[in-house]
């Protein structure tokens, strides 16, 4: 399926194959992979495929498949996890804390007093940790 | 259109038209209204006709109606308020924030050192501002 790319972006990278990731789930439209540099446990990445960089100029129906592939991934989360409490994040733009400008919903499960805030700080996890936390969310997905 | 419902829910009963709303869209699954409680100015909702109270019970495709309104209410505060960014922030469980158990989509308009946080304090906003910023965005949508 052909989608528009950006040579430069990261997630372009990822979605090829040229980067690796600790990938959750892949369709035609969309790819789930862990956010290496998680606010806690169990943060996940559901990305489209192809490059737009905000959610102003994706198709609807390549955003509704992005969508779907979050709720999967936040049900593995819930059912796997048991967190607190689940955020589906999507930003747009550096104001809105929005580093890599290709579309992306972030999965972020919540515990109390974690202090998680929209404009979080990247601080790279434990490699070791996300990938044991990848697994026991592939197993179930 | 029938869907579930709950008596109790502020939600359901704006769905119905039994509590007033700055209702920006509708369609047949979903209905989109400004957020009386912003933590910026143009801070909406765009929400579920029916009844789930997280994403992991919603239909898929209800999912993606609710990003899809969402998407268009995003567009015009885009367009029209020009912010510094967007969020779009949907919370399962009071533990990410979710204050009315009803699935729902924040549509967020950051600005430079706004402070937004995730778990933001709810504050009342000002009637007649959140209203000027309805007909704003009603006016393009």
């Amino acid at each position: 399926m052909s989608h528009p790319t950006d040579a430069n972006c990261i997630f372009c990278k990822i979605v090829a194959g040229q980067i690796p990731s600790f990938k959750l789930l892949e369709d035609d439209k969309t790819i789930a992979f862990m956010d290496i540099n998680p606010v806690n446990p169990g943060h996940s990445l559901s990305v489209a495929k192809g490059h737009w960089p905000m959610v102003d100029t994706i198709p609807a129906d390549v955003l509704g498949a992005v969508a779907a592939t979050a709720q999967k991934v936040a049900r593995a989360v819930i059912s796997e996890l048991k967190p607190n409490g689940v955020n589906l994040l999507q930003a747009n733009g550096p104001g809105a804390g929005q580093s890599v400008p290709h579309l992306h919903i972030h999965i972020m499960p919540r515990q109390p007093n974690d202090g998680v805030a929209l404009n979080w700080e990247y601080k790279p996890g434990d490699k070791a940790e996300i990938e044991a936390i990848y697994k026991r969310l592939k197993a179930v997905l």
